[in-house]
């Protein structure tokens, strides 16, 4: 496609959904869940033909010698179209936040104030790899209230578009507006370039993706952007910890599913505890196939196999069989390490002590801090929020597990009866 | 000062920033408020300084011939010190935000987690001409837990440097990190540019201000930034409205306060009444000096001094004694008028009718939506919010009035027993 013929159509994309999303604020509940089943009927009666298209990108994927972890992600199978259509059930059931009542009052001049969730309009969600993203983040979108524009990946294209088509078509049985769901049919990256300059259409700016991703949107955004950015997650183990409960925690943190950015990179430990607490973990940790790196001190103490840490290390996530271990002086220190090389994700402390860990919880600027508990808690699902759009690792508006609720806005309707200010 | 040195200048300034913010994080209700009520007494002992210091921006005005709005705006006295005492002590009685707990809740695997209140962090503010927002924005940030950097106007330079020295001192006093609160001494506006990029340091950016200043902000920050836009406000008078009540709203609205946000820019008026309704209320307005510019229709009803609206004037925030006026056939076409033209802060319909004025509620996408009242309500002291930072024309995270709750954001605290995920 030409560079002009691109940009006229990422403007018009935009356009379109924005008048959709107008109308996509008043359907009905009922009316979105209609929609919402027939789109999971449709991704299952649609399998041979998900997986015919998916099989484009993986033969691509092939020959451009991509990694393991990334061919395994582009996968489409019927366990995965299975998994696409529970969520869209799921998505069914979960409470709609559209129209809820935050706060109401009224003022001494007899104006009544009310404080209402409203969707946000239009938002434009930038992601990589997996196809199931663009059937989630449909449904979600469509039962919060408003319009998507999608960009997934160009490594999968055919699959992104073959899950698109099934569920637009789903949609016109429904009494929903068809461009209320959009996505970029172009692997020109020119195209998010395009998307993120439309403030006058899209509210809404969520990248899923790698550093590069993230980056770019962040330098390029007129829209207001929520980063879905990376989860540097520590855990600290206190001279008060229970250590028994700190060995399982810790190695449930970093080895259940060290790709994921809630897995724990780095591993901080009270110096009057690592005489007893870290020979053992690291043992475990290195029969679980663990690379462990430590500092100095750490070093001291177990050395068979721990290569040295270096300043990079305590920046660096991993997402991989990699961990990070330093020895602190006190629980100040370890809140500053935290954050210092943290990112604001989530993080942990391993302790009896509640004056100790209320600091903790206090001090630690992170979406999710944790008590004696591992990181890998911070999901929707666990949450109890059902689906989740991702993790925001932004302060505004959302943080954390992002859900229906932060989906929303909210909007004041203010009723009257011939006030004016005086 | 050199452009290096500006550069490190404002660098070494946001690290000074992000530090004192985790102490500011956990300074007690009571010891801000302690600081506070020592800044309004500074303020009110500093008179003579403060006007004397004054003068200097207010001679430069003269000498660079600025409007009379402007030099207006530009004046502290006795009264506006007063004034800005007041508002300090009104901060110190407004309920503290921090630690507030928005939910709580217990997963089936015991895990209690915890919504609560915690303050975003580092606040930048860039702003323009009048020197009390110095002293607002202190007081609201250092009360809702943050630390703040100020980027005031060049044409209030020395206004706001005396200000904040005397706020400064008057901190000391007090148990608040004195780096807290800091103001950017440079009239340079390359100064903004700088404090955009510091994303590892800054955690907001709300600009004040006019289009330009708005327009830098949005295109250079990588920090996120709520907007305080402009303010095109409508007032819709439906056929079923009662039109005695309409003309005292419509009145209010444009004459009240013209130059401010909340004031109304477009009357839109439905076709059925514009004979009954619009010869009085354009009679109203030309006696209070308002110049009214009307659409065809309007123009075949009152011809007198009417000139014609052209399409540029349905985009336009006078903020002057100016109307457009603007006959619509329907509800629907007037909510489609607000949502194309308007700026998503205040619009209000009037009517008896409740179906008419519940879809007016539902579908005009302003943070403000008003039934039988003045438009110019929208404000944090008219909400009951105490004092204000400003309104959002944003949608994310703070939307309308923003005040001390809107500048916490929230974190997740998780207490566990030794949860592990399976």
């Amino acid at each position: 496609m030409k560079k002009q013929n691109l940009e006229n159509d990422i403007i018009r994309m935009a356009k379109k959904a924005r008048k959709a999303s107008r109308k996509m604020a008043l359907v009905s509940t009922s009316e979105k869940n209609v929609a919402l089943r027939a789109m999971a009927k449709a991704l299952i009666a649609n399998g041979v033909y998900l997986i015919k298209e998916n099989k484009k990108d993986l033969k691509e994927a092939e020959t451009a010698d991509y990694s393991k972890a990334l061919m395994d992600r582009l996968v489409i199978n019927e366990k995965r179209i299975k998994g696409m259509a529970r969520c869209l059930l799921d998505t069914a059931k979960i409470k709609d936040p559209v129209g809820e009542v935050l706060n109401k009052f009224k003022r001494p001049n007899g104006l009544v104030i009310e404080k209402v969730r409203t969707p946000i309009g239009v938002i434009g969600i930038i992601y990589e790899s997996r196809p199931n993203v663009t059937s989630d983040c449909i449904g979600l979108c469509l039962k919060s209230g408003n319009a998507v524009i999608l960009k997934g990946g160009k490594e999968a294209f055919h699959s992104n578009k073959a899950v698109f088509s099934v569920l637009k078509k789903a949609l016109k049985t429904a009494k929903i507006p068809a461009d209320g769901i959009q996505l970029v049919m172009s692997k020109d990256r020119q195209a998010v370039n395009v998307l993120l300059k439309q403030n006058k259409c899209v509210d809404l700016i969520i990248p899923r993706g790698g550093e590069g991703l993230i980056r770019l949107v962040t330098e390029h955004s007129l829209i207001p952007v929520i980063k879905h950015d990376k989860g540097l997650c520590h855990t600290y183990v206190s001279d008060k910890a229970d250590l028994e409960m700190a060995r399982k925690i810790c190695f449930n943190a970093k080895v259940h599913r060290p790709g994921v950015c809630n897995a724990m990179e780095t591993l901080l430990v009270h110096k009057r505890v690592v005489r007893k607490f870290l020979p053992k973990i690291v043992e475990d940790l290195q029969a679980a196939g663990v690379e462990v790196r430590g500092c100095t001190q750490t070093r001291k103490i177990v050395n068979k196999g721990v290569k040295p840490a270096t300043e990079g290390d305590w920046g660096e996530e991993y997402l991989d069989l990699i961990l990070s271990i330093r020895v602190v002086n006190s629980t100040v220190e370890a809140i500053e390490h935290i954050n210092t090389y943290g990112s604001n994700h989530s993080d942990a402390i391993i302790t009896k002590n509640v004056k100790e860990s209320e600091l903790f919880l206090k001090s630690v600027d992170s979406s999710t801090v944790y008590v004696n508990a591992s990181t890998r808690f911070t999901d929707g699902y666990e949450f109890g929020f059902g689906a989740e759009v991702g993790i925001s690792t932004d302060k505004l508006h959302a943080r954390g597990p992002m859900a229906l609720e932060e989906l929303n806005t909210y909007k004041y309707l203010v009723r009257g009866k011939g006030q004016i200010r005086i």
